[in-house]
């Protein structure tokens, strides 16, 4: 049979890695690879027609999976339409095969259908590009290749930091076996499996970190994202209690055990003298505050450490003032932290965060009660489970306004596509991260966010444990909060893009339930049973007006501005 | 003012190359760079979300205005959602001018938000990379490169072979003008004036053509994708009346002038022998026909030439035996073989092309009675006005049945996507182009091109005049009609992908009529009145099922197999 050659055994070695989640993307030139995919046993397989959707479904899966997702597309633009998500991927550092079909190398150019350029197509986005011979006739330097390509492949996309690679693989008709025909079966493959060390602090590290520490009475420790995770939340909360403070963005995860209320402190830049560090240690990484960059940065003086286990090839420097960057194990670092004496100074400086975090804890608490998005935001924040639930939450307000609203309760795990703050594929990463989790996935976007992603909805996989709540502004509310922006001519017809489309209609064609609701008592109504358990997954629509949305943030951004 | 230096000049200078539209996608760090844009009166600007219809929206405006088109997008991910236009522009040849805005080339890496390498990011698809600053402290240099920019853009993209080039542009806070102020009043710019002389054919070419061609009998020209052109047209219908036979797919709009059933001839491989050239002569681009080309390919005794006056840097060779590439106007070539002397053989030859065109003719003419999407296409074809109109047709099946069934009127221009053959924005080209027509736009295409695609009706700019023809037999319908592909068991679940949307919801999301169809009565009393002047732009839903249409066309093409 002339079933492209190697196929069958690159899906089985990269199955006998672990993987074992594959997003397939409809075409004729992929449709050997779809086989060998959809007929290995071991392996989970969806299909999903837009390619853009795809692409952020796949990230979705490994963002649960904490493995590499295999994502595979025919010859031609469907390729850049996976682009996207392989960007963002890279920037998250997320695990992503991506399985690129093409023409044999020598049909490119030659004016056949759906042959593009496929070579690296995904730029500095991909960790690593191979091409992947399917010819028949091979020698067995050849298979030897092929082999070595499906194990860099996965290395490559799980070492730190993960990421996304392209294998792209030319295949040449026929494509298909003959009917009813067996896919030949795997000829031995070999697995190349690494071992990797975790790293622990050695004598020369721990004696810097102490020395530094002993001579420091201003220490502030910021995490920008960060995936949940236990022993770093309880490392953190045992810093607070000694008396270092740490300011964590509502993406990092760390919600209700550090402050989180800095971008609202920081808005009274009387504040930022007491404020200042004399070391600030930074993980995680980016903020979604531009307030807490431009603070940190403002102060030349201060020691500032990247604690990174693992730094990409070009070190990000966010705050303009890095001086070390620590190459070890978050959790190693904070354990040793916890155990190292600090001065009376310190503990003043820690109150003096407390006390700014008291003021707009007090401010916060009288509520808001008008409508408008900061009343609505604070009003689901009180009905939203306290825990076996995650939330996906879009770029541009969405996320601001999380940050401002001491949004997410403890016990709830919050994903933000920060890697590109792309507008582009929030729904569609909801959407796979709930293939593999029983608990709630909430998805919280602005009207704009949620049409440009629709296709997130046209695919059959669409469980019932996802919750869908659309802020509807109609258009890209936050240019109203931008200074210069709001007061252009040109504000609503090229910046906010005035939209009228609703929810309802795309909700309709998914088949699933679609709630809209226009004021206070119809939101409070909805609220009392959209987090339970139903038989579809669900969509609430709230409808604002960006205008009053526009007005009363400034107004609350007022209270603290002092 | 702080307003980012050049960008001002930019527009004026492309403005006065004659660059008058534009397409904008909103963001914030491409706010000046659309003030540019918007405040210039000569420019008419567009403003769409989603940039990966948006791109396909400014290759339609570009495919009419036959003027390179602004494609205006922030940093970010932004400029990966407009790559699939981008290929399509590059493959068929259309010009666009795309100002990607940037962060300052210091910011990249540093985990900012909406940052990624967008440097050459289109990489083989873009003409021409070019990086713009809009530092303000300038030298008279560097005003100089900046000017040098505009212009070679402008250049780069409008010479032969057209095509879309990108001007990555870095912009630093402030974004804005301070309220009510006006943009800087742009400096005098040069604007580079280029004068290409038209190619006429000179003594060595005509001797050379003049000579081959008498003492060929056997001579036939294949025209691929070529923009409807009455100079074009007569030649060619005055070469048929000489007695050289022309095949046309129904992409070369030569509707009803040239042969256009090679497709179903060639069915019958007993008449290859027969019909076989001596001399094969090339116009245009890619064929959709497959079977053109195997039978082409087949020969490897002919000549083979391509007239092509503007040929890539590497020549394509689809039909494998090129051995001349004149590069010439097509016009001039066609007036040249019109004047020379042909031998009887010669018209014998096209003879034997006529009588196979007569029986196809003849079987096409009992018509198709039955529920199928052969019947549908020709009780649409009888019902297509005969002029002021263009069809937009999305590849896969429907392109294919335009050339099964001799569907275009011959006033009607068709244009399709065929660049890169994707699925991705065959509706947003359509939409595009019906922005500067005052005629009929008609756009046919399955459902799942469809739906890819639906948020090319996410705009504000749907005119009346479009009237959108969506085949729902409820997913891709092409791969039942794959030998090999039907049957496979992952058909349905992995090539089909079976998808049960309806385009109502979405069509009333956009505002604009819906009729659905289900029958040949309704289909017939819809027909009626499709076509007519309406206030709203109209779509029509037509149900078929995939199986009925496999084996009706399966059924209908053995009828030409002899």
């Amino acid at each position: 049979m002339a079933f492209p050659a190697g196929l069958v055994e690159l899906i089985e070695t990269l199955s006998q890695h672990g993987v074992d989640q594959a997003v397939i993307c409809p075409g004729s030139r992929n449709a050997p690879i779809m086989l060998a995919i959809s007929r290995n046993a071991a392996i989970e397989s969806f299909s999903i027609s837009d390619e853009r959707s795809a692409g952020f479904f796949a990230l979705g899966l490994a963002l649960h999976s904490k493995k590499p997702v295999i994502l595979c597309c025919t010859s031609g633009s469907a390729a850049l339409n996976l682009a996207p998500a392989i960007a963002e991927a890279y920037f998250q550092e997320v695990p992503l095969i991506v399985l690129t079909a093409d023409r044999p190398q020598e049909w490119i150019g030659q004016w056949d259908g759906q042959t593009i350029y496929q070579e690296r197509i995904f730029g500095a986005h991909a960790k690593q590009y191979f091409s992947y011979s399917t010819k028949s006739n091979e020698s067995s330097d050849e298979v030897w290749h092929r082999n070595r390509i499906a194990n860099d492949a996965f290395w490559s996309a799980v070492s730190a930091p993960q990421g996304p690679v392209q294998i792209n693989i030319p295949i040449q008709e026929p494509f298909y076996p003959e009917k009813g025909a067996a896919l030949p079966v795997a000829k031995p493959i070999r697995k190349i499996q690494k071992w990797i060390a975790p790293k622990s602090l050695d004598i020369a590290t721990k004696t810097f970190i102490q020395r530094q520490i002993s001579v420091s009475n201003k220490i502030v420790i910021t995490v920008g994202q960060f995936p949940k995770n236990a022993a770093i939340q309880s490392a953190i909360a045992a810093l607070m209690k000694k008396g270092i403070p740490v300011l964590a963005d509502s993406i990092a995860n760390l919600s209700r055990i550090a402050f989180d209320s800095h971008d609202l402190i920081l808005a009274n830049t009387q504040t930022w003298e007491g404020l200042q560090p004399d070391l600030h240690i930074h993980l995680g990484k980016s903020f979604v505050s531009k307030r807490i960059k431009q603070f940190l940065r403002s102060n030349t003086e201060k020691q500032e450490w990247q604690v990174n286990p693992h730094p990409q090839a070009l070190i990000a420097d966010p705050f303009k003032g890095l001086q070390h960057v620590l190459e070890i194990d978050e959790e190693a670092f904070l354990k040793e932290l916890v155990q190292l004496n600090i001065s009376e100074k310190q503990k003043d400086y820690f109150q003096a965060w407390k006390k700014a975090d008291e003021i707009i804890a007090a401010i916060r608490a009288k509520g808001i009660n008008d409508w408008n998005e900061l009343g609505i935001y604070q009003k689901i924040a009180q009905a939203l489970p306290q825990s076996n639930a995650e939330i996906h939450v879009a770029n541009s307000l969405s996320v601001r306004y999380l940050n401002w609203m001491n949004f997410v309760p403890k016990g709830i795990e919050v994903f933000a596509n920060r890697g590109t703050s792309g507008i582009d594929g929030c729904l569609s990463t909801a959407i796979g991260a709930a293939q593999s989790n029983p608990n709630l996935v909430i998805s919280i976007l602005g009207d704009v966010a949620f049409h440009y992603d629709k296709n997130a909805l046209w695919n059959s996989y669409i469980p019932n444990n996802v919750r869908i709540i659309v802020m509807n502004n109609q258009g890209g509310g936050i240019f109203r909060n931008l200074d210069g922006a709001k007061d252009l001519p040109e504000l609503e017809a090229f910046m906010e893009t005035q939209q009228v489309f609703h929810a309802e209609n795309t909700a309709k064609d998914a088949g699933i339930n679609y709630i809209s609701v226009k004021h206070t008592n119809e939101l409070l109504h909805a609220l009392s049973h959209f987090f339970q358990d139903s038989d579809k997954a669900q969509l609430i629509e709230i409808e604002s007006n960006s205008s009053i949305n526009a007005a009363a943030l400034a107004q609350y951004m007022a209270l603290f501005k002092g």
